[in-house]
This record gives C-alpha cells, structure tokens and sequence, in this order.
C-alpha cells in the first residue's frame, strides 16, 4: 500500500511542532455533546446511541480542497478523523475513564478506551459514504455534534482497517449490550 | 459508546489552533520510508510490502503516560495514529497521486487514497498488539519507519472501525494483487 511512500527532497514536516488545520466541518442534527451526568437514564442512553448510529450528517469540505475528493464516491465507507472541539481544555490530562462515564464498567487507561479525553483527542470513526455533490459528502453513523472540524478523511481500507478474530476487552462487550435495544 | 460524552466547565479545545505533541515513538527495523521512484521493480516492491507486513515493531510510550496504557493488554489489536515525520513539508500540498506511486493505477484525490501527502498527514493503522512491557508495546504491521512519532493509541473497536460488506474502488484491490506474492 502506500503509507511511507514518499520522496522528494527539501524541509521536512518534523515532530517538533505537530500543527493542524481543519479540513471542512460536520453539518449534523446532533447538536450537543453527550454528557457523562446523563449516563445515569439507561433507556434514555441507548435512544441516544440509536440516534448516534442512524444519524445522517455532512462533512462540508472547504472548497479548495475539493479535487482532493475525487474518487471518494467508489468507496462504500469512509474514516472520518475530527477534532472534537468543545472537549475542555483540562480533559487532556485524563489518565483512566470508567468507559462510556458508566461506573459499572472498570477504571480504564485512555488510551485502552475510546474516550475524547486524551492527550491528543483525535476521535476515528468509519462512516457509511451515501452519496457526494461537489464537496458536500453525505454520510450516517458519525457521532460528532454539529459544526466538528473534519481533520482528514480517508477511505476505509482493508488492509489498515480492517482485522477478523479480534478480541476485545469484555467490558466493551458489556458496553455494547448495555447500549443494545434488542 | 463514548466518544464525545464529555462534560465539564471552563476553557474548550476549540478549533482555532490545533496543537499535537507525540505521546510516544515508535522503534521498528524499517529504517527508510520507501521512495515512490522504487516503484517500478515490482519484486522489490512485494519484498517491502511482506516486511512491513510482518514487522514487529515497539511503540514505546512516553512513562508519564503509562498510566493511560491501563487495560489495554484486553485487546488483540490496537488502531494507531502515527505523524510521518519524513515528509516533505510540501506535500501537504498534495491534491492526487497514482496510488502507491504505481503510475498504472488511476490518479486519484489524495482524501480517496493512503498516500501521506495529504494536508493532516495523520497516518491510522490497525496492528496486533503482541505484548506489553510496562510502557513498551509489541505490535506486528506497522509500517512505520523508526523513531516515527506516535499522536494517539485507541483499541480496535467493532463499533468505530470494523465493517463488513464495504466497497473497495477498483483500484484498491487491483493493488493489493499487484503486491501480493502469491
């Protein structure tokens, strides 16, 4: 594949100062964070998680980038990295979460846990592509609330992304049950 | 799940000036990021592509951040988010490349490919987490060059990254033929 592959000479970009600029925004129906104080309502928690996965947003990618897009439409699915933008400051410093804010699930490390709150918060989510005009791209399953700035966008891949037979931690499983509806 | 369930007072992240420090490095026998003007000896090519496959690697992690690695030995896989610190500042400029630097494969928008060159060179992998000694992890697939500066470690989670189903564009699994050796 291709990750590495590139030559040329000149400056190079370094790790001595690691700066991004969004790429476009997500248009979304979701307007707010979850908060973790709500966690307590578990029927209103699993609503929320429906409406998260069905949700049908656009990642508006700024004009300029636009031929960047070209192709996107013959992938099914897409990763979508976003900044989640209205994490506070001091949540960077989070060292272990109980997953999900449940505290029946175990103290976890973040970076064994999907939480936003981790030194670098750059959230990974595969959504389902449903369609592109121009550098609108329609899309369902994405979490991030309304007005998110989009980082990068890449195909799913099978050869980076994508793993069978993986093990997860049980309480991920538990996780999901406890969010399931069915 | 529980991205974006955050709660909290005080300053946010925001979006207006996007600041990453690596948590990390990676140490790996890959030592030179493969050079696109290699790309016509197709065996070479295979050669590299069965190695980094097959690499193990460490990531080792900052010992501050030791703590946040709690629980993640629960996990057979592990998504990276790495920052390909040999890239030519200039390719962040980068609108569509022949994937994988194979000129036979259609120029494609570079937010539709793998390559690097991309405006957040952000690089996400999924690897094999082999073992964990205090903050060094065992990984194998990760093609990342050593001293590769690492940004985030999340567990691989059926929920954000696995799909089954998903559309690859031709291109995709024409290259994956053209580099398989078998």
């Amino acid at each position: 594949m291709d990750q590495n592959k590139h030559g040329g000479n000149g400056e190079l970009i370094g790790a001595d100062s690691i700066t991004l600029t969004p790429v476009g925004f997500v248009e979304s129906p979701l307007k707010a964070p979850t908060l973790k104080a709500d966690g307590k309502d578990l029927t209103q928690r699993r609503a929320l998680h429906r409406a998260e996965n069905q949700a049908v947003s656009h990642l508006i990618i700024n004009p300029e980038f636009s031929p960047l897009l070209y192709g996107i439409e013959e992938f099914s699915h897409i990763l979508v990295i976003y900044w989640p933008h209205l994490l506070p400051s001091k949540a960077r410093a989070t060292q272990k979460v109980h997953p999900a804010g449940f505290r029946e699930l175990p103290l976890t490390g973040v970076f064994a846990s999907l939480s936003p709150a981790r030194p670098n918060p750059l959230l990974a989510t595969v959504v389902e592509l449903l369609g592109r005009e121009d550098n609108r791209l329609e899309v369902r399953g994405l979490e991030a609330v309304d007005q998110t700035p989009i980082l990068d966008i890449k195909p799913y891949s099978k050869h980076y992304l994508y793993r069978e037979n993986f093990r997860h931690a049980a309480w991920m499983d538990q996780l999901e049950e406890m969010l399931s509806e069915t």
